[in-house]
């Protein structure tokens, strides 16, 4: 009997600090050997002049979340898993969403039950935090900590999610108790709204004013706010998807002070800016997303975040409106005002290539780095490393071969996800996944589906404690 | 026949960006598989309980390295090498140093003549430049560079070594043309010596004055001209031992500039303080070196920078002066002044014990950052990655396996290097190097040296373009 | 008959930038003339060996504020004015404060009564808002700041004053739009409130208790965020009371990117510190102020802000609650937690003596810098320059002469407030206000009253925008 | 007999802190008395509508300054003082140059003979310092500062001129010990030689590569260096001529951590940029001087100094070199490389206009600011105050009446100096000096010269020591 039941030979080995030659070999799901000259195995796979990464980790996206009024997700655990999937990522972390009023452990249990039987890899789960009673607090949040939900987002803004100072306070402080990780959405939902208001009544109210009333102020305030109470409390913080040089430069600040704040970015604010809002007719709205696309100069700090350790994940923030549709964008009608626009982008299938094209491919960042932000780091940070986002012996086998020479044009029609638009059309990449294997299943293969949805398992999280180290 | 020569098993093994259990195979000096359940191995090492890394790579020390006057070292390349691999190092990188008015190409020839035949384990050379003339510059520089000593070192102090600062720059922009790093030793000479000179008219000439003459502001000048110059001309420059918070911030500010500043430390600014020159008789003199240890709350931002990424490396600066030598500390006299002290302080073997206890055992870093600081981020940095600095299939098997667990107390008795002292006397450290392989062979078991002197090879460097992604 | 009503000789009279010996003639209430050799006035006074200043300006001073509870100030116009002159002081400028749910014109009508008929020196009203409704905003605070009422205070903590972020926003756009000054209390309730109740939970509520509750994080976050706000808006505002190095770094910071903002610190800032909390019995209930005194180390950057021009204005923050009272510290109990203790500590008469002695007299700043910090800068800031807060030809003859040589120790028993204690029994200062002139007519002679109380008049204030230059 | 001399009568009178309606009385040639309704006088000047100012004090030009080599200045003490009265300076501060292997007296005793009986107004002496001997820096340095000589300058660039850093260290240390204050001119020589060298290998030697030879970072090394030593000697410094953003972000990062660090700018950095240095044929040249004009950025910032208090002094730095003249700008000839070109422009009489009308007319500074930079700050600083830069009681009576609606176009006709050009031709300016009085006596009135040469007296400066108060 052959000992391996997979073999990957002759591929460029990467991980997060290391990259080199050597094959790959799988046995019950999970890598079995690193090495040159081992035996044969049931399935052997010849990546000559292909690159073998860990799948990507894509920590920060949204599916199938229930959103409290009439807007409605185009994707769910089915469609957007297997959207991930193409695109080279082997584990989601979506979110499962408190709503005001109710409890926490039910929104868990309703995520649960949208997501099984639907998912093509594997999945955890991120909370959304919105109803701090005492009860979520002291009881709920323990629990599902110690169950597995060990990381949940709190936003500063949008009136249906919105956290004031003091649960803030509360949530980092239960947070701290419990060695949990808290994420947090930083904009000053003050300013919005006073700049908004303004803008109204002034009848400025097309997609492009959506930038104008969240300026780069609005959130480096929030961060500033955000790390301030993080360092009360001695509870580490990550922000999530920070958006250009003022917030960065906050954030460089305080980990200059050895406060524990995380970075996030995300393709938008590399690929967009706000000139990308307007534009003719309502399509500006495609591009609506929250903290909004800045400038190219903001691009530029971005990418040196990327490139200096500034940010430790690269996420897609993944949230998926159609455009052309009374379930999405246009949920208000054809040429609602801003406000009324949903807020998010579609980007679960497109966020390997674009950092892997333009990152790697014009020699920003190296490919240890590129691991590092999009797998290595996200599963360490969200307790799900060494299990995933390595291809240490042990790991589970999540992998991604790499065509580093393919070009591709993207197309909306390309991509697997539900939405009606991508806003990357027409952009020309070089690099895309060929093969993705998940826990030593091929799950894609040359651009084909080659697997069942419903195989991918929900994966609980450690505690926020394990990996001391998780800088740059 | 058996597939490989060698295996490690059951160890928890460590590299830069992960760790876990897995055995490690080795063939013709090699790493050749991780895995589990490999295959019998001729030699087979039960690590249970260990710690498995890659063998340490000491970047900065000095070797049988003339001092142009009366004093001398104490280690040879065979001293050296062998209280380095004593010490879980697999190898080092001293420096072949030109003198003013030779040429450095006979520096490096009399250097290759010095370590022939004597080392331990691998060895690469750094080159001092001490002369830069047009034909050392134009012509010896890119030779040599292309030969594998890719990388130098500059001070901008002691009289017999010190360039001046259009030398300084000629010295960067030959390094740009050819891709070599340049290494910089930064404190500013003329405030040394216009401090030096007023203590000295004071009678203020015992060691604990050789702090006095050179406070935090002379290191910090030197840098911010140093970075000043380097990004003139556009090219990377490593400080070296930096020692404590202001030249560290100093840093930190260029760094989050994005300027490719690169920052090593070392054991003394982590262990002692000035204090440690104020000592009965002469013995403050022991622990002469420069930059001199600072203050305890400089102590506290080395820590720190080791810990948030400020510092890529670190390294012992190792330079065996005897302490109760006429060709040590005492070259002067028994009681001579602190300028004529020769400067340095022995610690090849104990760099990774230090570290490793105060470091890793008290959580103020984790394993990964040990093995990036002291092994993977060298090894990068200078040009011999992933031949040594990892345990990637393919690389150099030199591997350390740590006994975590055993407390050693610091005696020189103990130690293997020829000096009469070590600043650490006394110190107990938990963890400590039990097995030693240089390329498969078995240099160090169980406190028993194994193998023969001379068996080290020269390792020619790579050009510094190879890695791009070196930070933190 | 004579040219001139008064004439000062000899004296050594200083100005915000000049300090020489001349005289000084007055005529019907005004300077009317500087120089030597002016012919003889009705009033002669040799101030040889004297120092001839501007009256104070003390801009940050609360007499006889209804509370909104059971405590009560001990000081009204009366007693107040009278115990500002005594200490060098010549106009105040308390706070009219509005009630949640009532009219900010109510509130400045009533102060009116409050002071008629009472004052011995000039007055002008800042405003406090607390409840900026649409009618508070659109029509009483533009008709108030048009009437000359051009300042306002907001608070950020405290139940029963402070405003929400989007009300501070709304504030702010008033203020821009009305050019009026908004001054701000800046501490974060939230966090209070937070670190309170825990306090509380641990019985912890010792007055030294007050000072853990509001840490320096607290002031700084408050600060950042009244910035960002300002800058949102384009508002110039001044932060009141700074108390230490966290905030004093974040202000000089937003200076340094030219942001209008000014700051002003009080005596508590610069002679206490949080060990003053923690005295025995009840004591330390004497110096619970908000922000509360920090350390030395925090003193010593005030004293810094004060020579640098961080500092704008140097006040008393005077809020007069008697110790041993029902209606002062005492006014829930004996030994009441610090959280139902009133805040603040009197000043009035002791700010010019405490900064003089300390300041000029030991050679921190310069007489020009203590006149500007003192008298020149409140008047220019608040619109009452040059009427208020110079010796030029025309300005009122509002003049403190000095005895810089006089010792005095000051003693509750001395002072002239009705305030049963002072934080600064016992310390010993240099120099103390000999006669004290107000419009011409004298006021306090060799520490005698020699005037009527309701002597004072009311100031009205210009809008913000007379002078331009403000800084240092 | 009248009491008074002189009265200007219906002015709006400033000073560095005060501005306002009274008349001014000179009695022997100092201010009398300042008043309304003051007596009648000799001579009764009418300055309805017009502004009354202290004299302007340029506290850095050159005139008569030997140059070593065959350049010679355009202006002497003639020309130059009967220029800079015209532009309404009534006070000049050039330079007394040290030769290498001469003495500092001789050079002092030299530029006297070339001041005596020549100029219009009162001038005191820098000297420059460019061979720091033991016998200067321990004789004649002391002696001289002693009469009256309490200021000079040292040069980091310029082969004839240049201190190196340990003759810097020395020289700071005399002043420290001698009250002296150290003037500074930043750039680093090292890195302009470098980069002159290279340029004019390839053939770029036109005027613009004159800024190309002296990038920012050239100066914002030196200003850190100069820092330093100031901060390791303990002595202050004040930057001359700083000229653009990272010189000021540097001083400003050390004025906040209160380094006795002071700064300069003058009008090129205000109204020039490098584009003027690339004209047509050789115009460029025009606008060579050191260091070079920057961005309109950098201008930018140059105002933020000026009107937060970055900047204490603004000063013409005159350098008369003639634009079409073998003793100026063609030295070398035609179209010499740029290293041969005389560094300096002309700027004596525009120093003022130029500032008024774009600071005080364009409300980017007031009125006050305008007397503190161009006058009473210079005369604080150098030891002057308050005998000049002020119109106190008891000051001289060196007084500037303005015109604040004259327009006037700048052509180098209009001028008084010998220079065949002004960088500021063609350029309009609203405001220029009407009537220009010193010590009492009018020298100008209605652009007629009114005086004879030869009645400006020399004033010896007191050490500094004198002003503790010298910020913004």
């Amino acid at each position: 009997m052959k000992p391996y039941d997979l073999i990957i030979r002759n591929g460029l080995v990467a991980s997060a600090s290391e990259m080199g030659h050597w094959d790959i070999a799988v046995k019950d799901g999970k890598v079995a050997a690193l090495g040159t000259a081992l035996p044969d195995a049931a399935i052997e796979i010849d990546a000559t002049g292909k690159i073998v990464l860990p799948g990507g980790v894509d920590a920060h996206c949204h599916l199938d979340e229930p959103t409290g009024g009439p807007a409605r997700m185009a994707d769910d655990f089915r469609s957007g898993t297997l959207s991930a999937a193409f695109g080279g990522t082997t584990t989601v972390i979506p979110f499962a969403r408190q709503m005001k009023g109710a409890g926490l452990a039910e929104a868990v249990e309703d995520y649960h039950r949208r997501a099984d039987g639907k998912a093509y890899i594997d999945y955890a789960f991120h909370m959304i935090i919105t109803d701090p009673s005492k009860a979520v607090l002291g009881e709920e949040l323990p629990r599902l900590i110690d169950a597995g939900y060990s990381s949940f987002k709190i936003y500063m803004t949008y009136d249906d999610l919105k956290l004031n100072d003091r649960q803030i306070l509360e949530v980092l402080d239960t947070a701290r108790q419990e060695q949990a990780l808290v994420m947090v959405h930083a904009e000053n939902a003050d300013c919005i709204d006073f700049l908004t208001e303004r803008l109204e009544a002034r009848g400025l109210t097309g997609p492009k004013f959506h930038a104008a009333a969240r300026p780069p102020l609005v959130e480096r305030e929030a961060v500033h706010r955000a790390v301030a109470y993080s360092e009360l409390v001695g509870q580490p913080i990550l922000i999530v998807h920070v958006s250009g040089a003022e917030a960065s430069a906050q954030i460089a600040g305080f980990k200059a002070r050895g406060l524990p704040v995380f970075a996030e970015t995300c393709p938008q604010y590399l690929f967009l800016t706000k000139d990308d809002l307007d534009l003719r007719h309502f399509d500006g709205a495609k591009h609506i997303c929250s903290p909004p696309p800045r400038t190219s100069a903001d691009q530029q700090e971005i990418w040196n975040g990327l490139r200096n350790g500034l940010f430790s994940v690269f996420s897609s923030d993944h949230a998926p409106f159609s455009f052309d549709s009374a379930e999405g964008k246009k949920v208000a009608g054809e040429n609602a005002p801003f406000r009324k626009v949903p807020n998010g982008i579609p980007g679960l299938e497109t966020r390997l290539p674009l950092l892997f094209s333009e990152g790697v491919g014009k020699n920003r960042i190296d490919l240890c780095r590129f691991v590092k932000l999009t797998s290595t780091n996200p599963a360490k940070i969200y307790g799900l490393f060494p299990r995933k986002g390595a291809l240490a012996v042990g790991s589970d086998a999540d992998i991604t071969i790499w065509d580093p020479d393919r070009q591709v044009t993207i197309r909306n029609d390309l991509l697997h996800h539900n939405v009606d638009y991508t806003p990357y059309e027409g952009r020309t990449v070089t690099g895309w996944p060929e093969t993705v294997i998940s826990r030593g299943e091929i799950v894609i293969v040359k651009s084909q589906i080659a697997a069942e949805a419903g195989r991918g398992h929900f994966l609980p999280c450690a505690r926020f404690e394990h990996w001391k180290d998780l800088r740059a």
